[in-house]
């Protein structure tokens, strides 16, 4: 038996928990906080909300929300540089996986020093953080209770992730009447990027019975309810269920790590600055084919836990049943295309493929790969 | 939908997890590590690999074993002073659930003052405790992940539970190999007290979806698991499925709190200083009679996850095998007699009856129960 370690922020969840925001802020021990949001957000209600509750609770603010979709590598330096001068002595992070990411990151830069592209890999983070307390406003990302940050270097294109224990927030408050501002897009792209966590953690090499329960439940939950939750904005019963869902799957992949799907579509993302949770519903069944003879057992649980009738049916033909469910959701909620309608091009591949190979989550995917195998996949998801 | 929160330490699981208490304990912060054990366990020799560990990482220790199974409130005043007197800045326990909630009384009195009585119930502390590292030796409190600590008030002869935020330790560290050194009547008590752990925060007024994958997990690996581990002191399969156990069911009633079993034997322990696991393991099947028109819907879950085949049985007839599975579990493990076996007299029953329900634990309970129902609850198990 291995070691298993599993890390999670405090965690406050449920309609309306946006108004605990400023007590929450107020235990980090904090007197000014630095608000951190973006342009797609700044302007909905809810951002104001959190700031009234700040205020309300006698903290002073000063908000940053100079950040774009797939936050780069130049904004979390000015970010950090802005939040040193500001002399605000804790982050709060509010929006999507974007924002909660250039927080981290610019977290590390204000208390670390040197860039970003010093802290890729595993454990690089030496000093202590200042608190971080996100609301995050998509159900995808789980960035919100995570280890990880991912930042674009945009020199080189690509994303780098960062992982480490001292990236996990110390609060997470989650509302799911947050998500009814995101259009169907968003909502399915983020779906299948919270089901890309849960069942890549599931299969990783670093899963265990910590993470187990909470991947098996979000799949269950993300099968049940993402299909109503891109149908209709007000869904409130579809919404929570989500919310749920990419808390659960956040907590499992914090902790068990990722695999080859995210090795890869970090290497996409970064050169395109497409949507993470699109390029990963694309490639997740490719990989689930690829690496299907290494994990047939726990690819079968996943079919179970996505409601597939699997009795009578061998090993291999049960596990084939997650892939046809996860592709059927995919197409079903509008991600019915391959890698080359996002503009994605064949001569990319072989450059894509080798860095892959360098990007920390291909070391828990559960079955070997070297850069031949990882461009075949590319391939067959043009 | 209510707001549901979830506060867990950090986990380090698995054989050998031991190793890493030093390093740990050093991220704490700490330079002099008030170490909190018993006369039970102080001897084993997991007890000096622990003070080694801490010595090679540089730390110096001081030792604590002062205290006796159910600790008392006048052997945690004295620890408290002692901690003070001794000028360390962290504390780690070693041993089962007496030493650890033992150790968090220890750092509530050293930095909040008074007396433990002033803290009973829910949120009463106000100032940070000392950091806390916790190495649980028997599979059964939960308390290494806990928001409770449950300590006998002498003279009012009663376990005090108190439950806060600031009581969850800091990092937790699970190693099952320290579970071989308890004999079959200690662990059958401890995995009945997980099961109670695990079956009354699954149907408990607080239950919420972050918690009950971990309670229905844990119920899971009790039901395969607990015979086994009595059956054979040496059997790590059995002894790392209960240490799991035992861990997830800690995760899930401290979030989750608990309800009319330990409302109950937390009277019975304090009267007779008994052991809890044992006490629990007599009067939770007679809870689960008196809730089940409550929560059948739940029990019928427990049954499944018990192993019991439900096919067919309409919902009640379902429910009630969860509670026939507990009493053969309870029977197997040699817990087959009643309250009176364990010296506890029928006159009892009034006074424990009222007392319990001033216990925090009633208030989660998913039946409303008066003095008379509870009485008769009693009077069933006696």
């Amino acid at each position: 038996m291995n070691i298993s370690k599993f890390v999670a922020p405090e965690i406050i969840f449920g309609l309306d928990a946006i108004g605990q925001v400023g007590e929450s802020a107020l235990r980090l021990g904090a007197k000014k906080i630095f608000v951190v949001t973006d342009y797609g957000v700044k302007n909905h209600s809810w951002v104001n909300k959190v700031l009234q509750y700040l205020d309300q609770a006698g903290l002073e603010c000063q908000v940053w929300y100079d950040i774009t979709s797939n936050p780069k590598d130049t904004e979390v330096a000015r970010g950090a540089e802005e939040y040193l001068a500001s002399e605000c002595d804790a982050i709060v992070a509010v929006g999507g996986g974007s924002p909660i990411d250039a927080a981290k990151a610019m977290a590390i830069i204000a208390t670390n020093g040197g860039q970003i592209q010093d802290y890729e890999g595993i454990n690089k983070i030496t000093r202590p953080l200042p608190p971080m307390l996100m609301v995050p406003s998509t159900a995808g990302s789980g960035s919100e209770v995570s280890q990880f940050a991912i930042i674009v270097d945009k020199q080189r294109k690509k994303k780098i992730a960062i992982i480490s224990r001292s990236l996990v927030p110390d609060i997470a408050i989650i509302d799911p009447q947050l998500l009814q501002t995101k259009d169907a897009q968003l909502t399915a792209a983020t779906g299948v990027d919270a089901l890309s966590h849960a069942i890549e953690s599931y299969v990783s090499l670093a899963a265990n019975q910590l993470t187990d329960v909470r991947a098996i439940e979000a799949i269950r939950l993300i099968a049940e309810n993402l299909r109503e939750s891109v149908a209709c904005r007000t869904n409130m019963q579809a919404k929570s269920a989500m919310a749920m869902a990419s808390l659960q799957a956040g907590l499992a992949f914090s902790n068990a790590i990722l695999g080859a799907t995210h090795a890869m579509t970090h290497q996409v993302d970064g050169l395109l600055d497409l949507h993470h949770g699109e390029t990963n519903a694309i490639l997740l069944p490719h990989v689930m084919e690829f690496n299907l003879i290494s994990c047939a057992d726990k690819y079968r649980q996943v079919a179970i836990a996505m409601g597939e009738n699997v009795t009578g049916l061998n090993k291999q033909d049960a596990a084939q049943r997650a892939i046809s469910a996860v592709r059927r959701l995919a197409r079903d909620i509008g991600i019915d295309y391959g890698l080359s309608a996002m503009g994605f091009r064949e001569e990319y591949i072989p450059e894509l493929s080798k860095n892959a190979l360098h990007d920390a989550c291909i070391i828990t995917n559960p079955r070997d790969a070297n850069a031949d195998d990882l461009a075949r996949i590319f391939y067959k998801a043009l």
